[in-house]
Order: structure tokens, then C-alpha cells, then sequence
């Protein structure tokens, strides 16, 4: 631990709630140096979809590296890319009647928001981008003043321009469709808020505190999109790739998005990867107009693709999720029913779930004494009250239901002797 | 190939100047899948300075990838991330009386950029920053503003603040030197650039022309920001990591940044990775106030560590390096003799030179001619009339002195029978 | 004609409305060349509170220049400012109980607001300032960012920031208290609106239409400005001076602005005035930080100090003018009674009052109708659909009377022959 | 004076530099309260050319408000308004062969920069403007980024965008040709510094410093930008109407403006008065959108055109300033030999020069004592080092000789017994 303290920077975060020495993981667990065991159910924070190291994936990552295939290559040809956008192709683009072109940009989500926001200003010649209260999207210049968090934006040293907020569904309270609000600031020439290049949003938000919007919402605000011209950008980064039960988050709704953003768990192995899709008439990029070193991580287009044939190739994998959704929601309304007294509520969709507390104290208290009862669980949310639950997505229901029960441990002990947390860890036993 | 017509997106640049797809890469050189060779003068644009998959690092890779290794962590601490801090420490940063704490930021170079850049303004409370002429720091939104190239800049669709741009070394001519340009406008209290945060360099432009500052120049440049309080930061992204001869592509001018960036061949083996390093005084960063899911690649800890012992242990490295350099420069003053009559002439340092071409047109002919003749080498510059020579640094001195010659060759050819480049491929023999 | 024609630019704008060449004018009324007079229910806009060339300023301006007094002294010290300030402090800010400093800013309207936004930021640190839908602050760089109206804002060529755009009163609907949406997101620390300097708006919106703030939403803008320390700002340029019935807008709602700006009828004749107010501890100002040629206009302060004298010595003008106001309020009421069909409403407060039609032809047709009979009036809002009634608040009962019953006529035809406009005129006969 | 303690702003500037009440002026005298005399060698910053309260204006003024004249028309025709139009188009634009639209905006000199930069964004569709070190454009927010000086900067509150700086002709010194700099980075498309849509300058920088360009540098600086494309935007607000000798300020060099901003003395009786002119293909303005309250000051045009009739029908009034001119040359060449010693050198053309001294507190010293012998004469420059010679080019050739003894005698005691300035004042005899 020296070494961190003596020369790591002051910026690390997760380091923090969760203060061991991490050398091994395998699926939906860590282990730290002294051996203890966790239950991951913070997952990469959605990085991780198919757990850590998962088997099906590792075998050809290793074949990969051992012969020697290509592992940076710019954004040269390689086998490997070639694979992986047939595969994506295949199974996952033609079967939803997607076409789309697709971009690697650097290896971030972050990147991968400032290329969508790039093309969309460019192909339209309209700066603005119209975006969402409590919305996240990444911490680099134009990402960031997408980004909500005024942790993130305070610490920017400089103005942040080019955007225009707009509450998010539910924000102004219930009964009040907020698309519709934007449809009139879009109808009013002089509401300021004149013709902007595009929407870009979450389906559901996640640092933002787990926010779902509705599905006639979605559909409304692309109806308001089409109405006025702008692009319909759906950051998919965090929700999409199976999380809230389907590949992509938004495809219960039907709406069809200009440009989505990947990143996450789109490499299926924690490797670093963004990917930007484009309709077609679009991708009006120049060569190299957005570019960067380590754009399309070969290795990562290895186990991309394996990750695709493995999971996506039927509906199996996402019925289960659905499945494990379902019962997330039964037991976190169970909880909620046992404990909430007005102070607890859930939310969330699929297995994007969380708990909503009445303030950040409590939802600290609570991951901090599931962390004592070998738990990695995260909170988000403005005040980081809603404590988030994201496991792997192939998590044993076994490990799930002993997930929750650590959680509703924890829920119990805080609300009963609040403050009063033990020190000595109950590790979970190999 | 047919796939990356059908569904890659036109911003694709490399894979144009080499419509090949590969699939195997070992040091110095790439195949294709039709099996043929190519000796790599690009090298991933300085990432690949130890050359593709190096063996050194390779067998550890596997290991620890074997092992479930940590691969996605987050920012937490895991054993991969402490073995890389200790050596860094021990063998970097020690051995040059170097004292700085180390972020790991989003793995690519723009992001390291965004974060210096966010640091310097926050810890100065100044927003603007001095950049140089043809400069080239990234292409997210913050560090577009500080890259000075149009192409790159007219793609950002909104304006590119927060910048002040003066004259890189050389830049007003011989015998004028812009650090006291950039001394009088700081002094005065009227010229309109007043009290910047910092000033962010590169000691030798890469993609902005292979243009070195002079040692005494950087001097001079340290001795302007200390009189003024700017900080000084260095963005050794390209230069870094021995490509000039020296660790840091800074160390023979004896100047102490504030902050350093650093990427491309930080992780040794092509995989994505940054750091910003920040004097310890400087590290006011908030936990968080920086992040991204990707920062800190745990696989890119275990090669960053196995290339720093291998080669930064001792001065063997860096020695050849420096000889290699000197050899590259003899021979591009000999072939400049040969064939300059005013066409040509060399510049560079170290193992980062290149040859500028009377224009942009001459210059791609010499590459398309040399690819032709089985070496992928690049131009660069504001016209692109910089053929520039980038091999690993680990090249043996028969494969190098082959790389100098079919360039020999292709100058040559080009200048004798201008525009006549013959379709069929001379390729290496294995 | 002919040399408007000649050599002034295409930016005119109320020429084109009213298509003759005036050269005298007094009072409520103007004269063309050939003698024509119309009644003057424009009233420069507001800035002819007092009519034109009202005589009891006009001795003692004509004795001022006679006598040499200063005409031009810059900031310096005047007898005339002297006066003025003495004048304003007695019978303005001590009777109402309001301590303020007084700025003197270049004399235009735009350039008070520019004052007052940077004093806004400057004191509090902060950048952005909350402005709302259909304001309109002016179009110089700094207010044209707080002016919500496309036609100006496209003009900017830069991008307009600084500002966060919030719905005016009413703007979401009947029920919907938007101060309540205001208090939401300054609460919340991830809607990507925090902190902002100031709130700007004004009472009555001019431009955008006369829309009405209700004395509840500025009492409970006020209250939301306390709780998160965001300094008010009212932007009284036209709604000030008498136009809704008292010296300042906002005074039968007992806010208390942190500033205030004023232009127009400050100066009582038509003559280029500008003012800021400021709660003494917000004069933080350093000598010429904002400063301007023509500050401080020393012929104004003489018609200002004598409108002042003459009109806001007691109650009296300020009660005729809340009868005129009801009067043209009942008129309305009855003309959109009358000829209402769903297409006509009223809307205003005091002397500022408009009909709102249900489309800009209608409005055009009814103004230039007006114009054939001898009226001065203009439209205004997004799509110019208001007939906005604003003529001196010192017009006879006769012709206040005269000037609705040509409206009255105006919206007849208009509703009866639409588009049938004869080109004949019938003036005002003298 | 104690009103102005009590509630005028802090903001005030020149009224600390004079601390009277002044009460009557005319031509190139100001009294105050008390019946003290002074000679004014400031003329309102260069707006009372033509002294105060000039004789052959005031009757035209003084009947013209008598016949109630429009005093307020916003932009609406009037015979006052086409008068001016003819007599400047007469008398100033054909005589010189210029050909160019005139447009009326807020009465500012930074209202019409603010106009004629959006001009030049919108015609171009670029938004990048090159200014220059030391210039001085105004402090509304369009304008302030165009001005150098940090103390009228750091008050934005926001940054300042869209504004290339260069160095002014002999900021580089002696020998370098600073149009051949931004000749170089228009040229490099990766100097950072591409396309901008103008270039904004002062032929003389009075704030600034009294910083003359080079006739040869002002022909040098239209080349580089009819070769690039780029307008010229010359702001003759205070260099123009006839401070240099010639009514426009570049007329010697030849140069042919796209734009041209004005006013000070423009309107000849130092009311608020501002004009922009530009080549009628660039007059692509909307009706209004650029607009404002107060442009086109009725009693302005009346007295701009009697002040252009009176002095600019024939040569007689030019050669009269010239002549002026040369002999405060000789003048100060003089003192500057006498006095000099190191620390005192002349700058300047026409009756637009100043002595720059060795630093700031010199000059105060020079002109507090100038103030006590009866003289109001400012500084102005970076570190406000140069005491600026500004009286009406009106000034008797007596008066100039008094004036110039006051200064002769200033520097004489501030050099013999430096810091000890008499308390006693020496006014002027009537």
C-alpha cells in the first residue's frame, strides 16, 4: 500500500471506498493479496458485464497474444477488426434491422461522446447539443460540459460551452412530459434555445442516480427530434450492452437513434474500447478528422467478438438477464417494503437497479458495511444516495441472492444501530 | 476487406495509405494475410519504440493473463499497478533526482493532455494556456484547442478556446528567439495575453514536422515560466520513452517540468495507456475530479514494468539508441547531399527524424514508392512534407540500414522518374 | 429618400415600418416632410415616457447649451451630473427606501447590462448568469447571450455562453410556478446548473412579447435567489421610468434587486443614458474598469434631473398613469371581447400593454392598417404577433382615446377585408 | 462634491485625475465651480476635436431643438439624418474615391466595433478575429476581447474567445516585419491560427501607448490580407476625423479598408454618436440585427454634418493640423533633448503624440503638476508611461504654445525635484 500513498496521485476515487491490494478476479469475484474474497457488484461499473476474466473469452485472447496477432496497429486492416465488425454485423446489427456505420475512436467512453458530438455539430453546422439534468457522459472537455456533476465540471478552469440543459423525464415531477417542454423552446424563436445539432442522452442514467426514462418517453422526445431536425444521440455506454436486459437500452422502445456511443463492456473483457455508430448518411467524417493512437484495441476486437458469439448469438443470455431483473426488482421492492419507512425507494430497470436513500450518509454507510461483509458496491446519484447494484450480468443466481442478502444485511444493521459499523470483515468463504 | 467498406466509417487514415489487412506482427515488422513482410518504420506513431510484441514483455503478459490477473479495476489499487509504481519510481523517476506523483488518466494521450491541462488551470486559477505553432496534443475538446493542425481544428464544430498560440523555436526565422516574444507579451501588461496558467510543449513536433526546440531555447522557455509563474508542462507523448535517446526527451536540457505527459510507449507493448505526471506540490486534485473507466490498464502495469527493467535499467539502452540516432543522420545528410539540390533537407533528433520534402506531393510519392518496395513508413508536417522516420528503437542495425535504403531508393526513384511508381510489390523475404 | 437608399445599410429596420422622413415632432405626435402627423403609439420604443421634446425640459436644456455648460467631460465631475444625482437620490431612491450607488455607463441600454453582468460575475466569482425565454437584454456581445430572440442571437457569429436559459413566468403552463424548477436545479449539484452568478430578467418582457411577470413569481424569484446566494438583476430599461405605472417596475412586488439598469426615458427627452444601480457593498468596481467615451452624457442629466423634478415630485403622474392603464386595459378588454374569435387576447401591466394576435400577418396587417390612419405602432414577441401599445405616458386622454379607437378600427378591417389595405391615408388632421 | 462621494460609483476614472466640479467649457478651456480656468489637452479622449462647444455647431444645434426637431426617431428617416448622409457622402466619401454603406449603431464607439466584428463573422463565416498587442476596441464584451489591456480584461468575469493576437508593427523591434509573421501562420494550415474572418486595428494605438504604424507596415498588413481573404476592419474612433491631419487616419497609406468603425468626434459636438462604414458588398445585414435604442442621435447629425461642412469642405483645416502637428514634433523633440537623458522619447503622428517616459510614475508626476499650473493632460500606455498631447485641433496656435509650456515646465520640475509638487495651483488668467 506504500507505494500508493507515496507517489499515487490525490485524484484516485474507488481506491478510497475500497482500501485493499487487488491481484486476482474471476467472474463475479476479487480477491485482495491477503486472500480475501468479494462479491463484485460494482462490476467495472458496468465495464464488466460478463465478469472478470471470463473463460469464454480468455482462451482466444491468449491464442491471440501467443501467435503474435497484430496488437496495435493504428487503425490499419487487421484480421482482427475485420472479425469483429462481421460478427457485429451478424449478430448483432442485421438482426435488429440496424444499419449503421461504425467508428473506433480512442479506447474511452469519453472519446467515443466527443466523436458523437463532433459529427453531430458538424453534419448539422449547429453548435449546441441539447442534454439532460443529472446527466453523465465523460470528463474530457466536450464531454464534460455535457456531463452534469458538478463535481466533474467545477474542475474543468475553464467555461463550458455548447450545451443546453433540459430536465430529464420525471425531473419537473409526475404528470409533466419535459419533452414537451423542449418541443416549445424548439417552436419558440426567441426562447433562446434556437436549432441545436442535437439530443444526446441516457436511457438510464447511472452516475446520475440510476434515473430511468420511460419508454413513451423516449419515443416522444425522438418525435420532437424529428420535428425539429436535430440528431438523436443515445449514449449507450453504461446501459447498453445487455445491461438493462437487451443488447442495446433502447430497444424496447423502438426509437432509432442518429449515433449511439459504446464503450464498457462492448471488448467483454475490461478492455479498453469505444466504439461510435453512425447511420449511414452521417458519417460525413474526413480522414482522420478524429483520430488517436490506440483507436480499435486489437486485442479488444478479439474478445469483442467472442463476447457477441458467445452471448448475443440467441436470446437466451438476455432472457436471463431479463429474469434476474425481475427478481433484482422483487427483492429490492421487498427490501424497500421492510426498510423504506419513507426513508428507502428503488429504481432502475433490468439489472440496472438501485436503491434510492434519503440522504449520502446513509447509502455510505450502508456500502462501507457491505465492503466489512465482503461486498464491492457503489453508490451514485448527486448526493451519492442511491446505492447501485452492478453485477456481472453473469452472476450464479446463488451469488445473486447472496448479493442482496449482504445488502439487506447491511440495510438492517445501518438502520438499527446506525453509525455503529464493526470493523472485522465476515469475508465470504472459498 | 469488403466489411470495412461496408461498416467502418470513413474516418478511417492509416488504412488508406496501407490497404492491406494485417494479421501478425513481431518487432520491426507486419504481415499480411497474404503473407507478405514489411519492415514498420511507423511503429504505431512512436507506440510500439520496443517494437511489435515484444518477446521481453510478451511471456509475462500471458502469465499474468493466465493467473486472472487483475485486468479491470478501476482506479483501485492492485498489485499490478503498485509492481509498475515501485519501478517507475525506482528506476525512472529516482535515478534523475526526479520527484513527482503519478495519475493514471483515461488511456490514451489526449486524455492525459485534458488532464494536465484541467490541472494547471485549476491549481493556477488561470484559463489560458500557451501553445506553440504545429503543436499537436490530441483531438479531444480540450486538447484540440491546444493542437494547432486545421484539419483537426475544423472538426471540432464549436470554437477552440482557452489557448494563447506564440511561435514555436525557429518559427520567426534564425536568430529570433520566441521566448522573448513570449517574455515581453507576459510583461506587458497590455498585450492581450496576460497571466496564462502554463505553457504545454513538445521538445521535438511530431505530427506538426519533426520540429526539435533547441536546447537552449527550452532553457530559455523554463527561465520565461518561472519568471512569470507559469507552469511548464511537457507533453512527451510522441518524444518520450526513449525516442530521442534519453528517457525523457527533456533530460539533456536540464529543465524540471511541472507536469509530463505521457503515453503511446509508456505500456511497452502498443496497449492503451497514459499517465500524467505532476510535481508533488501540483497534486490538488479532488478524488474523482478526474476519472474514466479505463484509467490504469492493469495489463499495460505488467508491460509498462517489464519494459522499464529491461531496457531503463542501465545506459545500454539509451546508448545504442543515441548511436542508432547519430547513424540515421549521416545517412539522411548523405541522402540530402545526393538528392537535395534544394528539394530536401533533414531534421530531427535521436531516433525521431525525417526528411522534408520540397512539398507534400513529393513526400507521399517517397512513401508510396518505399511501401511498394515492403517498408510502411509515414509523412507528417502542416503539408504533410515530412517523410518520417519512425522504426522501433529496438531495430537491429541490418534492418535499419535495409529501411535507409529502400528510402535511398525510393528518393531516388521518385526524383528520377517522378510520378512513375511501379504497381508490383518488392516485399522482404522472410 | 434617395440617399437612404443610397448609402444606409440594410440593418434599418423601423424605416422600413414607417416608410416617410420625419422632421418634427412634440409630444404624442410626429410630422413627415410633407407635413403629414401621426400619433406616436411607439414612442421610441419607450424611450418617450415624457413625449417628444416635452417643454419643460426642453428651456432648460436649450439654456444649458446656450450657457456653454459641459457637454462632454467624460467622468469627470459636472455641475449637471452633480444635480442629477442630488435629484435621483432626493426624490427616487430615499423616498422608496432603497440605498444604491449609481453608475454611469456608455449610454445605451446594452451597454448597462453589459455593466452589470460583468460586475455580477466579477463580485461573485461566478460565470453564468440565469437569464429566461423570451428576454431581450440588448445586442452587444456580453447582453446578446442573455437576449433570447434567434434573429439577433444568429447575428453573433460567435457563440453566445455564459448563460443558463430558464422558462419566464408561465412559460410551462398555467400551475406550473417556474422559480420551483430554478430552485431545483440550483439544489442539485448533478443538474449541470450550479452556481450561477445572477438571475436577469425583466418585470415585463418588451421584445418577447409583454409578457407579465406575476408579483408572486418575482417574490418567489427573489426568495430562490436568497436561499442560493444568486444576486438579482433587473434589466428595467423598458419597463422602468413610469411605464407600468410606477418609477420602477418591480415596486408593488417589494423585491429589492442587488442591480438594477436603466436607459430609455431616463433621460426624460430622447437623449443616449444609461445607469446601474448597485447595493452599495456591490460597488466593487476599480477606477475605469468598465468605462466608455460618452458615460455620463451631461445634456441627459439635465432633462433627467427636470423630467424627475417635474413628474416624480409626488404621486400625481404616477396616478394618471395607472388610470390611463386601466383605461387602455378595459379597452382591450373589449376590443378582444369584440373581435376576439380565438384570435385576439390582451396581455400587459400599467401603460405597457399589448394585443396578442394569433399570427404575425395579423399583427403586420393591423400596424400597417394603423399607419394608413395616422398611427405609429409596432409589433413585437418570437413571431412579432403582438401590437404592442406604447405611446408617451403624458398623452391626452383625447388622444389616447383617438389612438385606441384607430386600433379598434384597424383590427375591424383587418377582420373584415383581410388583406384588403387601401393605400390612401388618413391622417390626423391638426 | 460630496453627492459624488456619497452614491456615485467606485468605477469612476478620470473625475480622480481632476478632482473638480467643472461647470463650463468652451472651445479649449474648462472652468470649474469655483471659476478656475484650465487648458484642456484631453478633449474628451479625442472626441472634441473641435474644441468644446464649438461655436459653428451650437446655432445649427440650438435651432434645431428650438423647432423641435426630432431629438429620438430610433432608426426611422428624418430629414436630420439624410442631411448628414448627403453632406458626408459629399464632402468626406467622394472626394476620396470610398465607396461605403453607412450604418448607425448604439451611440458607442464599442457599440459600432461590437457591429463591425459581427459584420466580418457573419460575411465570412469565420469567427476568429486577428487583433494586436496594445489595441484598444472598447470593453463590451465583443469588443473587450479585442482590447489588450489586462486591467479592462480580468473585469469580463467570463473568458474572452474568438480573437487571434498578434504582434503590432514594431513589437517585434526594429527590423522585423510582424505582417510577415501573420503572413507565415495564415499560410501554415498547422499554425493554429487559420481563416480568420478579419483583422481589427488602429493605425495609431492611443490607449495603447500612441503606437504608430508604419504607413509601409499598413500597406504591408492589406497585402497579407487581400492575399488570405481576410477583411480589414480599421477602428478610426479616435485616430480618425482629423487627429492625424487627414480626416481618416490611413488616408497617406492608401489602404483600402472593408470596414470602418467611428465615433468621438464624429458628431463634432461631443455627443454620443457612433458610425460603421463598410463596402457595399459586404452590407449583407437583416433588417434590425444588429440594433438599439439610441443609434442615429438626432442632435448628432446636426451637428456632424455643420462640423464637416465647417471644416472638411476644403483643405484649409487639414493643412492647419498638420502644420500643428509638425511643430509639437519639433516641440517635443526638444523637450525630449533637454529633459531626455534616457528617459524620454516622443511618439506620435500629427496631433496625436505623446512623451513616453522611463516609467509610470513619471508621467503622473508630470501631469499632476501640469494640473496645477492649469492643464488637464493624461496618460496613457501599458504601465500608463506616456504623458498624450489630445487638445482640440481647434487650439489657437497661442494656446498650443501655452500648453506645450506647461508641459516643458512640468517635466522641468518633475526632473529638478522629483516628488515635490507645490500644492498651490497656478490657474490660467482670463
Amino acid at each position: 500500500m506504500k507505494i500508493f500513498k507515496e507517489i499515487e496521485s490525490e485524484v484516485q476515487s474507488y481506491a478510497r471506498s475500497f482500501p485493499c491490494v487487488f491481484n486476482r478476479a474471476k467472474d463475479e469475484f476479487m480477491w485482495d493479496e491477503e486472500g480475501n474474497r468479494y462479491l463484485d457488484f460494482l462490476a467495472g461499473a458496468g465495464t464488466l458485464n460478463y465478469g472478470h476474466n471470463n473463460d469464454h473469452l480468455k482462451a482466444n485472447l491468449m491464442k491471440y497474444i501467443m501467435e503474435d496477432g497484430i496488437t496495435h496497429g493504428l487503425d490499419m486492416h487487421t484480421k482482427a477488426k475485420g472479425d469483429f465488425l462481421n460478427t457485429f454485423n451478424e449478430k448483432i446489427l442485421k438482426p435488429r434491422d440496424m444499419e449503421y456505420m461504425v467508428q473506433f475512436t480512442g479506447p474511452t467512453g469519453t472519446n467515443a461522446v466527443e466523436a458523437a458530438m463532433k459529427l453531430a455539430r458538424n453534419v448539422t453546422g449547429q453548435q449546441n447539443i441539447v442534454t439532460f439534468t443529472n446527466g453523465f457522459h465523460g470528463v474530457s472537455l466536450g464531454a464534460l460540459s455535457a456531463t452534469g456533476n458538478s463535481h466533474h465540471r467545477d474542475a474543468a478552469g475553464v467555461s463550458l460551452n455548447g450545451i443546453h440543459r433540459m430536465p430529464f423525464d420525471g425531473y419537473l415531477g409526475d404528470g409533466i412530459d419535459t419533452t414537451e417542454y423542449l418541443d416549445k423552446v424548439l417552436s419558440d424563436s426567441s426562447s433562446g434555445i434556437n436549432s441545436p445539432a442535437a439530443v444526446l442522452l441516457e436511457t438510464v442514467q447511472g452516475e446520475g442516480g440510476v434515473n430511468v426514462a420511460s419508454i413513451e418517453w423516449l419515443q416522444n422526445l425522438e418525435k420532437v427530434c424529428r420535428k425539429h431536425g436535430l440528431l438523436l444521440i443515445v449514449d449507450d455506454i453504461q446501459a447498453g450492452c445487455g445491461r438493462t436486459g437487451t443488447f442495446f437500452s433502447f430497444e424496447e422502445s423502438g426509437i432509432k437513434p442518429d449515433i449511439i456511443t459504446m464503450s464498457k463492456s462492448i471488448s467483454g473483457y475490461g478492455l479498453p474500447f469505444a466504439v461510435v455508430l453512425m447511420k449511414p448518411e452521417l458519417d460525413q467524417w474526413k480522414p482522420g478528422e478524429h483520430n488517436g493512437t490506440f483507436r480499435g484495441n486489437n486485442l479488444a476486437f478479439v474478445t469483442a467478438k467472442d463476447a457477441i458469439d458467445h452471448y448475443w448469438s440467441d436470446d437466451v443470455f438476455s432472457n436471463e438477464v431479463k429474469a434476474k431483473g425481475e427478481y433484482v426488482k422483487e427483492q429490492l421492492i421487498d427490501i424497500v417494503g421492510q426498510y423504506g419507512e419513507g426513508n428507502f425507494t428503488n429504481k432502475g430497470r433490468g439489472m440496472f437497479q438501485g436503491i434510492n436513500c434519503v440522504n449520502g450518509e446513509i447509502a455510505a454507510k450502508i456500502t462501507k458495511k457491505a465492503f466489512s461483509k465482503g461486498m464491492i458496491i457503489e453508490t451514485s446519484g448527486a448526493d451519492d444516495q442511491i446505492v447501485k447494484l452492478f453485477c456481472p450480468l453473469t452472476i450464479t443466481q446463488e451469488n445473486l441472492e447472496k448479493g442482496i442478502e449482504i445488502l439487506r444485511e447491511s440495510i438492517k444493521e445501518v438502520c438499527s444501530k446506525e453509525g455503529d459499523i464493526p470493523e472485522e470483515k465476515l469475508y465470504f468463504q472459498d
